[in-house]
C-alpha cells in the first residue's frame, strides 16, 4: 500500500534503488494531450544524479521508455506505463549495510515492518523512486498548461534567500547548480555545501515554490483540502520535516485583523497571507509554500551503530550521496505539485451541474 | 469529494454549521472493541463551544448519538453511524454575510467551486464540522488502548511554552482553559487571549502533539508516510498553515553528523530527531510534531470587503466566535492523530505472511 | 469495509434492521441540481413493505430526513446527509433466532467473520439497508435527466413474462402490485406468489431491466466496465444469483456472424445482442439486462437447524417476510442503475482534453 | 481509471496490444512470500496464443520479467513491478480498421469515449491485457496456498458438460486443449471448434469454477459482497455476457424450502444451492460459479460496417484469432478468482479485535 498518489490523475509507482528498473503507471490523463518528450526527459535530467559538483556522483541516464497509452504523440486515456532502468548499481557499496542499520535511515523500520529488506542502496526507501514522480509531474505540468509552478532553493543551512516571492525572477533558478533565483546568495550557499562535502558531512536546505496562474476553485474539503494534499504530497518526498503556506508558522503570532487578506473589487486580495488557499479551496492568487528538508542521514564518515542482534558496530559510511539535497529537490517539489494540482482540474469537472 | 478520511479505518463526515444535524460513518472498526460512551462524550465537550471564559459563547449540547454499528456496548465490524443535532443556530446572525465575502473566509471559494452556498454559519467550512472528527477520534483511541496522544496548547501569539516535550507533565494539559500544561505560562496565555477578545480581534497559536508507545511498522511509504498523513490530517484542519515534526523547520540549519539519531542496543536512539518516523516509518520512539495555527478570521469589528458583483461593501462583524483557536483544537489534532494512527495500525496488520 | 459505491458519485450507508435508524452519505452530486423531494418519497414509497398483500405486512413509513448538502432546494456540491427511522422493529420476534443460524441467512457468517452479532432482524444483513440505497439512487436518477431506467419483473417462478424488451410498455409496470408490465402474466404471477404464501413458503424471481437514452462513452475499463459495475451492483442486492447483459447465457450458442450488431450509418445498430455496452464501454443503443433472485431463506414453517454449539435445534419461523422479494425490487434495481450510470456520468467528463 | 483491481491485494495494469510491452504492478502481497517463477510462468503459458490448434496462432513468447518488489526469491512487501513484451505485433494486419469500426468490437466506442483510438490490434481493448491479470492472479494463488481454484471448460456452443461439480477429477482438465474435464465431452467441444474455424466464424462458451477450501467470513456486505466482486471479476473479462453462482437462474424457480441449505452440526451444509457464499461471506462450502462467454467478434469473413464519416465500407477480416475463446479463459478466469480472494484474505485480517 502507499505507492499510489491521486485520485483521478493517479500515479503509482515501484522500484527499487537496485533492482532491474523502476517504473509507473500514471492514470487518469485525459486523452488528446500532445506530449513533448524533451520536455519530460528536461525534467528527469534536472532530478539526475551527477548533473554537477556539488550533488552525487553516481551517474545514472535516467531515460524513461513509455510502454503504453501514448499514440502518434497524444495521451490516448488509457493508462501511461514507463520504465526507467536501473544501470549504475554497484551493490557491492553497500555490503556493509546488510546487517547492520545505519542511523537515521530506513533500513531497521522497514526490517520491523516486513521482516526483512532489500538492503541494497536503501531498496524501496532509497530517494531513487523520486524519479518516477518526475516522470508524472512532467505529464501533470504539461496537462496543466498555463498554471506556472515555481520552485526553488530558498535555504541551506544558514544561508537564507530574503527577497519576497514577489520580487523574485524564476528564470534564473536554473543559472546556477544550487537553482536560488539569486547568485550571491546561490554562491554562499554553494560554498557551504562544498565545505559541508569535503568534511564528508551533510547539510538541509528548504525549498520554496509559488505556483501562478492557479484557477479559482481547486482543493476538495473537509479533509482533501489544497493545501493539505500538497502538504502531503510534499511530506512523502525523502527527508523533508516540515511544510508551511501562506504565512505558515510567522502567522502565529499575527493579529487577525492584520493577517484578514482585504478583497478588491475583481475579487483579487491586496495582500496574500493566504498563500492562494482559503478553506483548502484555491482563490486565484498565487500559491506558496516552503518545504524543509534535513541533512541527509548518509555520511562518508565512519560511526557506530547497531547490528540486527543489538550489538554494536563500526561502520565506515561510503558510496556517492548528495552533501545536500535540496538542489535536486526542486524538480521534484514541482513534480508533486503538478500531479496534486492536475487531481484537483479533474475532480473540479465535477463539482457543478452541466 | 474529500470529506473521507481514512482507508480502512474509515471516517466519513457530513454537514453544514446550520444544517438540521451533522455526523458521519466510521467504516472498519474491527468488531468487538467494548465502548466507554463516556469518554467520547469527555472529548466532545473539550471541543464544544462555551465551555469556558474565552472560548465563543456560542452553546450546543453536542451530544452524539450513534444509530448503528454498535451492540450490547460493543462494536460490531459494520458501519456506526452518528448523528449531532445543531441545536444553537443563530442564521439571522449571518444575514449580513449572504451576499458579501468575508475576507480570509472560504465564501468566496466556495462561490467559486460550486456556484452558490449555504451561507448560514460558513455552511460545510465552518469548523463545526469538526465535532464529527472528534467522534471518530474518540473511538479511534479506544482502538489504539496503550497508544498516549498527548496535544496542549505550546505557543499563544508571542508566548511561547520553553519546556521540551519529553520534560511536560501531560496531565496537566486540562487544569486551565488554555490547555497549556505549564500553569505560568497558560496565565500568560489566557491573559494574552482575554487582551485580544476585548478589541474584537484573534491571535494565532501553535498546538503541539506527543505520541507515546507506538509500535514501530505503521506507515505505508513511499507516498502514504507516517508522517504525510499525519501532516494531511493537520493541515486539513480549519486555520491550519503549518505542520512540521522531529526537528522540523530547524533541522534545515543542523549537520548531518549531528542530526542523525545513533541507536541503543535494543533499537531506541539516544536522541530523537526524527520524531519518531524514519522512512515515513514509525520506529517505535516518541512522535512529535507542531501545528501552527493563524487567527481566525471572524472578527468582531466593522471591515471593508465586497459583495458578489464586487462592489464595496462595509460589513459590521457579529456572531459568537473565539478570539484564540488554539484551545478547542487540542481534542481535534488528538482525534485526527488518533484516526491516522487507527488506520496505519489495520494496514500493518497485512504487511507480513501469516 | 463495503459501505460505499462508487468512485464520484459516492454512496455510503449504515443501519441495522432494528437499531435506531439506518442512513447514509451521497457524496460527489454536483452543486446546483434542483431535487423534487416527492420523487424522493416516491422511490421509498415503491421499496417499502406493508405496500400490497403480496408483501410483507410490516409497517414502516421509509420517511427520508435530509442534514444536509441541500440549501434552499438546491443541492450545494457537500455531502448529503440523511436519515431513515426504525420505526417498527418488533425485536421479540427474533429471541428465537439469537442462538440458533437460520438456513441459507447470513447469521452463521456474520458470526463466523465479527465473532458475534446484531441477530435482531438479520442486523446488517436484512435487506432493510436497501431503502438508503433508494435514497441515493433516487437522486442518481434525478442528476441523470434523459437517461430513462425501467426495471420490471419478467419472472416469478416459472411464469415467465414473453415479451421481447423493445415491445414492453414501462408505462405498465405501476399498473399491478406484482410489476410486471403486462396484466395477464402479472395476474399469473400474483396467483402464484398468493399460493407460495399461503404454504409459508417463498419463490424466486428474475428483474429485467431496459435504459435508454444512454449517451456513448460511460464505463471504465478494463476492470471497472459499464456492465461489470452493473452486475456488482446488481449481485449486491439481497438474494441475487445472477446478472446477465445483452445475449447473456443465450449468447453462449450463438456464432460470432449471427452475433455480431451491424452499424448503421449513425452509428446505431441494427440488431442489440451487445445490450447497448461494447468492450466496458456503452454505445447508445439501450442497455439491457436481467437479475435472477433465490426465493428468500425465510419461511413461516417449523424448521430444523443448529444453534452456535452445534446442537440440532427446532425453529418456528416467524416475522412478516416477503413470499417473493421481485415486486419490492425492481426500486432497488433501478436504484442501483442509476448510481452506477451518475457515477460514470462523472467519470467521463474527465475523459478528454478541455 | 478503471486500471486497478482490488483495495488490498492491488493490481494495476497497462497496456496495447501492439505497444512496446504491456505490464503492472502488484500492491499489497504481505512480504516473505515465497515465489515459484515457473509457477508464474506454467500460467502465463496456458494463456498465451499459439498453444494449441484451436486457438489463434499469433506467437508471444508472453515471459514475464519481474523489476521490483522481490528479492532473494521471497517477495519484500514492496509493489512488485512486471513487463511482457509484446514480441509479435503484425501491426499491418491493422491497417484495414484505422478508419472503420469492426461489427461488436470496441473501435467505435473508445472513438467516442476518448476522441480517438490507438486501433493497431484493438490498443487497449485487446484482450492481449489480461495476460497482466494472469500474472498477479499466479501470485495471489500462491498467496493462497490451500485454497483451490478449478475453472474448467463447462460448455461450447450447445455441447456441454452434464457432470455436477461435485463429480468432476480437476485433475482432467489439462488433458485437453478445450479445458474440458471429461474427455469425451472435450472431444465433441473440440471438433465444433474446429468445424467453426473453418467457416472463418467463432463460438461461444461457458467456463465453470469450483473453489475449495475457503475460509468462513471472506467478503465484505454490503455493497462489496465475495460473490459480487467475483461476479465484477468475471464480468471484466473480455467477451464475458452473464455471471451466476450457487443456484444462479435455475434458483428462481424454486422454492425456499428446497432452496434453503440445511445445517450439519458442524457447520458444513447438506445442499449447497448458496454456492459457498451467505449474505456475500464465504461459509466455508465449495464456491462455485459459471461464466458466459459470447462468440468473439473476430471472424475471417468479408463483411460490411461504416467508417468514422458514417460511410458504408465492405472490410475483409484478417489477422489472427480465437474461433473460440473459453479454453485460454480458462487461467484468466482462475486468476480474477484468486485476485478477489486474495484481496478479501487481507481485509478479513481487519475484521475484528486482536
Amino acid at each position: 500500500m502507499g505507492n499510489t498518489f491521486g485520485k483521478l490523475f493517479k500515479l503509482t509507482t515501484y522500484g527499487e534503488s537496485h533492482g532491474l528498473a523502476i517504473g509507473g503507471i500514471l492514470e487518469g490523463c485525459p486523452a488528446g494531450l500532445e506530449l513533448d518528450m524533451d520536455a519530460i526527459q528536461y525534467e528527469m535530467d534536472r532530478r539526475k544524479p551527477g548533473q554537477s559538483a556539488i550533488v552525487t556522483q553516481r551517474k545514472e541516464a535516467d531515460k524513461v521508455v513509455f510502454h503504453s497509452g501514448i499514440f502518434e504523440g497524444r495521451t490516448t486515456g488509457t493508462p501511461i506505463g514507463f520504465v526507467i532502468e536501473n544501470t549504475n548499481q554497484k551493490s557491492k557499496d553497500y555490503g556493509h549495510i546488510k546487517d547492520s542499520y545505519r542511523p537515521s535511515h530506513a533500513d531497521y523500520v522497514y526490517d520491523q515492518k516486513y521482516g526483512f529488506r532489500d538492503y541494497r542502496g536503501g531498496g524501496r526507501s532509497s530517494a531513487r523512486e523520486t524519479a518516477c514522480r518526475v516522470v508524472g509531474g512532467a505529464i501533470a505540468k504539461q496537462f496543466l498548461k498555463n498554471i506556472g509552478i515555481n520552485a526553488f532553493v530558498s535555504q541551506v543551512g544558514d544561508v537564507a534567500l530574503e527577497t519576497p516571492p514577489s520580487d523574485i525572477d524564476f528564470g534564473k533558478t536554473e543559472s546556477n547548480p544550487v537553482r536560488c533565483p539569486d547568485s550571491d546568495t546561490a554562491e554562499k550557499m554553494e560554498e557551504l555545501i562544498r565545505k559541508v562535502r569535503k568534511q564528508g558531512d551533510t547539510i538541509g536546505g528548504v525549498v520554496s515554490c509559488v505556483i501562478q496562474n492557479v484557477p479559482p476553485g481547486l482543493g476538495e474539503p473537509v479533509f482533501d483540502k489544497l493545501h493539505a494534499e500538497l502538504g502531503k504530497a510534499m511530506l512523502s518526498i525523502n527527508a523533508v520535516k516540515g511544510f508551511e503556506y501562506g504565512s505558515g508558522f510567522q502567522g502565529v503570532t499575527m493579529m487577525g485583523s492584520e493577517h484578514n487578506d482585504r478583497y478588491n473589487s475583481d475579487g483579487t486580495t491586496r495582500t496574500n497571507f493566504s498563500g492562494g488557499v482559503q478553506g483548502g479551496i484555491s482563490n486565484g492568487m498565487d500559491i506558496y509554500f516552503k518545504v524543509a528538508f534535513k541533512p541527509v542521514a548518509t555520511l562518508i564518515q565512519a560511526y557506530e551503530t547497531i547490528d540486527k542482534e543489538g550489538n554494536t558496530v563500526e561502520v565506515q559510511g561510503k558510496g556517492r550521496h548528495d552533501p545536500c539535497v535540496v538542489p535536486r529537490a526542486v524538480p521534484i517539489v514541482e513534480a508533486m505539485a503538478a500531479l496534486v494540482l492536475a487531481d484537483f482540474s479533474l475532480l473540479a469537472r465535477t463539482n457543478k451541474m452541466g
